[in-house]
């Protein structure tokens, strides 16, 4: 244990969570979500259904998912989402694109095993076959994200010493399913249909800290944004916070060669680490 | 058990709390540490402070407390509180204003016996005698309330079924708090802070629902407000939702002569007999 670790988080009273990628595993879970339900669907064309069900690269599917959401929460922050539009709908509205429009991991076996047999054609099979029905099963697999291995007794060990709660772009109806399924202990749930932005809005950190009574000059650094994206981690140093990265996801940001950027205070493996400096 | 209460409870999605009077028990917790507060102050005339140790009536003290917080709730509601003043500034200047001005229970032997040593004068005492640092301790016993004997089991019981958070006036930090020391199992915080207002403006329970994507004229009854105060849950009527009277809580509301109004679904004892309608 660093003794500069504890002292950083001596100051810290609120912790604030990144949510998607920080303390759940959406690659996973949404990858399995998609090739089960792509596993129980009935396309006659049996070329067609076996390039979806045995050649077709479900993860990639997923992250260019994930890509979509983020593109579109970074132009609502920037335009202050005026139609008040949900991480939900979000969800929607990029999987409708999605299948409309299948998209292929660049240089892969399974890619080109799809695109022989044509994309648009590949496309236009499950468009019809998966209907309305099935998209919502699939946007409601969001919900139900499954926690890393360290985030459940890692949060239940800092709840212990600090008020900790989310601060997410995702909507509080979403927040509140995931954390009763994956048991994500949180004193508080901050949302973006809450607050009315997305991060990384300054606006999003600085109600956040407003709420608890943090004042933004004098006592930023008692609110603490953790995080496994560098840009959350940029956008509340700004505000003044204390500013952690986890840095064993794999699916999210690595350190950059350099090393550690000068907006990070602390970096740790995991939550259970962090919770290790407490004293 | 009333098959009616379980048919109004199945259609029921969401639940949201008042807390002050309904989950925990302001009076109590409050009357206390008033009396540990004065029990453990030096006034140099003994007459004077034996007159605030043995016979004040320090309950009567927090009953009005408690009135100031609800007339500038309902004033801020009706104004739209333009300054966002929270309701740990509104206690802490109740506070002032009840120490500054003593209130007697009329026609008590206590409130006599105070007012035999000259009101003005024991206020005056008082005043000096009760520091910042006192007030500001005192004022944080809001934070730390008790809850009632079947407020944390059934909170428990109805979180397996349902989802669950508080509606109140209070603020975040003070719920979140509350929360922590009480033990209470909340899925979700829903404040006056976070909500730009107060009950009974229909603002406060029409965003709550949005927040669970609960359409205002179809689907309102799956939003069930739970409170032991008849305002509270006429407003909640008014904006579609599904009414359960808490009838068992000394201090607050009790039915009226002529029953059960028209805007109360279901009244149940308390939020263990609310939990038995769940099939």
């Amino acid at each position: 244990m660093s003794s500069e670790g504890s002292s950083i988080m001596d100051r810290v009273e609120v912790l604030y969570f990144d949510v998607f990628g920080t303390v759940v595993d959406y690659v996973d879970t949404v990858t399995k979500a998609l090739r089960w339900e792509i596993a129980n669907t009935a396309i006659a064309d049996a070329s067609v259904l076996q390039a979806l069900q045995q050649d077709y690269d479900w993860r990639y599917f997923t992250l260019m998912w994930r890509q979509q959401y983020k593109l579109e929460t970074k132009r609502l922050a920037d335009i202050g989402n005026p139609d008040k539009v949900t991480v939900d709908q979000m969800h929607m509205n990029a999987l409708n694109r999605l299948i409309a429009d299948l998209p292929l991991a660049p240089g892969k076996e399974s890619s080109r095993a799809v695109a022989h047999h044509a994309t648009k054609a590949v496309s236009k099979a499950l468009d019809q076959a998966w209907t309305q029905d099935v998209r919502e099963r699939l946007n409601f697999t969001w919900h139900l994200l499954e926690p890393w291995a360290d985030s459940v007794a890692g949060l239940q060990a800092l709840k212990a010493h600090f008020k900790l709660g989310t601060l997410t772009n995702g909507n509080l109806n979403l927040m509140v399913d995931m954390a009763k399924h994956a048991n994500l202990a949180w004193d508080f749930v901050l949302t973006a249909d809450m607050m009315g932005s997305f991060k990384p809005d300054p606006l999003m950190y600085r109600k956040a800290m407003q709420l608890f009574d943090i004042q933004l000059e004098a006592d930023a650094h008692k609110a603490c944004m953790v995080a496994a994206h560098l840009y959350d981690l940029e956008a509340a140093k700004a505000c003044g916070m204390t500013t952690v990265f986890i840095s064993s996801r794999p699916t999210e940001d690595q350190l950059p060669a350099e090393g550690k950027p000068g907006y990070v205070d602390l970096v740790v493996a995991d939550l259970l680490e962090l919770a290790q400096f407490i004293r």
